[in-house]
């Protein structure tokens, strides 16, 4: 059949412009055996993808990215047509796909379109770096950086709706720290551009934190360290601050040593960490989206023409919440 | 009776010198219900002392630390007159101690001494920092910093003992180097004020390190988080480079992401969480002394008035091994 796809014209110099994208035809074939034909509904679009497109991406080569698809036809056990599966090949209208890298999703759960969100790897990645990484135990005070994003918000609201005795989330801007407190059920929130993140560490958890779920380095790490209370966690999700540093890298904590009699964990993961954990992560977080308690935000763009200009306003803040883009209609609303 | 004993005379601004110290004459009482009047012969001066002169102890008050001492009369049940006991009131040569902390040793099990050290806290740190904290599992690779310390030597042969593929270590002169690996049976051994850390670990360890057994802080921390291997364990047992910082703190690792994609734990203990494991390594350490696999250093200074000089050498790298300070004949030997 006849399909479109959004290809890479040319490397983005800089920030991404249209003229770095070329939307093609595209002729999609049959599945074959194990594999299955998939209409592509809602696509993901993700600031790591800018730097993909520097090695791994060149001219002429097709992009990729989270889906969520309808199968219309099948060559694989376990997987039908009319089933709704997520996969790793967006960024086009039809696609084959193996059936061993999709996962079917139910929609009665929740909202085809947060299997990207926090019904997918973001939710995941939160879940289990709290839960299970972190070793949250219900009512523990618990600290997230960059808690207004796809995976802070959800670390907050976790923590919040077993229980934790103090919330405390950190953000960029005025406006977004208002979310934390007044939309996702935060008890503490700061701004951390413009106040020092232990005095608000103080205020927030007066008897210290239990958990600081880790996303930035820098200054909060080290005011998280000397506010951690005795047997703390702090599950390291990733750095943002540190993402830019190129060759002069950002200095560490200086205080690790705040680890020592306070027998204090440090640790790294990433979310294929939690493969085992997704069923029960799928059945909790479907519930508390349905019975409300569990809050997010979308920003949908209609079309796949019009992909490139939703990646582009990921460097403009033109999203609010997670970037998706409808590429067909979605039969469940 | 009269006793003598040291007490502090200033805080150290930075190293500590001779006239921080004071050597002060003292009334010693008999020992109550519950109590043992103990003559000391052994002292041990320690790092960690440095810490507790920032705020725990000021101008005026004695020194305490871990101290092998003989039962002169007890007051107790349990312990008799002539036991020798461990206990944590050093810095003084006769004290009378609560008998419920202090504990009877067996100078026929391991000589006195080694109790403040191979026998004692700095042997039990290396047993349970390297076997429960970083849970070694046989055959790993370990770096251990510090290594010809009465720590640092303890961990890298209970690795070696215990079957470990590679076992580096790392000592501030050539000759600590050459006694890691012609004496302790370290695999590896580097100078690190002469090499680069990172190069002796892939020399040492061309697979990646499970293992490291972190003292110091500094550049070997950033080096063994860069050849980690995955699900690689960092136990934080003290940074002996950081104990004199005062205000300006030295630079954390810069590198901590390296933690994330490969799943690495960093964390803090102190021997106080291995109480429940302190028969287990009575047994096995004092097996592997009298088979003679496990070897030890001490250095000795003589007499009450040359503690707080044996303190300072600690900070000069004066000590081969554990540094203590014998204060009385040592009726055993």
């Amino acid at each position: 059949m006849q399909s479109k796809a959004v290809y890479l014209k040319s490397r983005p110099a800089g920030k991404p412009v249209a003229a770095n994208f070329e939307l093609v035809d595209v002729e999609v074939g049959e599945p074959g055996e194990g594999q299955i034909l998939v209409e592509n509904i809602y696509m993901s679009v993700d600031p790591y993808m800018r730097g993909r497109m520097r090695e791994a991406w060149g001219p002429g080569d097709s992009l990729m990215g989270g889906a969520i698809g309808r199968v219309i036809s099948s060559g694989a056990s376990g997987i039908k047509e009319g089933d709704f599966v997520s996969h790793g090949m967006g960024w086009r209208q039809h696609v084959v796909v193996d059936a061993a890298t999709a996962g079917v999703v139910d929609p009665a759960l929740a909202p085809l379109s947060s299997y990207l969100g926090v019904m997918g790897m973001p939710g995941l990645t939160a879940y289990g770096g709290l839960l299970v990484t972190g070793e949250y135990k219900d009512g523990e005070s618990v600290f997230v950086s960059a808690a207004s994003g796809a995976v802070g918000s959800v670390v907050g609201q976790i923590a919040r709706i077993k229980g934790s005795r103090e919330v405390i989330g950190s953000a960029g801007s005025d406006a977004k720290v208002a979310m934390l407190t007044e939309e996702f059920g935060f008890s503490h929130g700061f701004n951390y551009k413009t106040s020092d993140p232990l005095e608000e560490l103080r205020k927030g958890a007066p008897k210290g934190i239990d958990i600081y779920f880790e996303n930035v380095g820098g200054p909060q790490l080290e005011a998280a360290l000397t506010h951690m209370r005795p047997y703390g966690r702090i599950p390291i999700c990733g750095m943002i601050a540190h993402y830019n540093d190129g060759d002069s890298m950002t200095p560490g904590p200086r205080n690790l040593t705040e680890t020592i009699y306070k027998f204090v964990t440090l640790r790294g993961f990433v979310v294929s960490a939690f493969a085992e954990h997704e069923g029960q992560f799928r059945q909790d977080m479907g519930g508390w989206i349905r019975s409300g308690d569990l809050k997010y935000h979308e920003t949908i763009s209609e079309g796949i023409e019009n992909a490139p200009t939703a990646f582009m306003g990921l460097f403009e803040g033109a999203n609010e919440g997670k970037m998706l883009v409808r590429l067909a209609a979605d039969p469940t609303l």
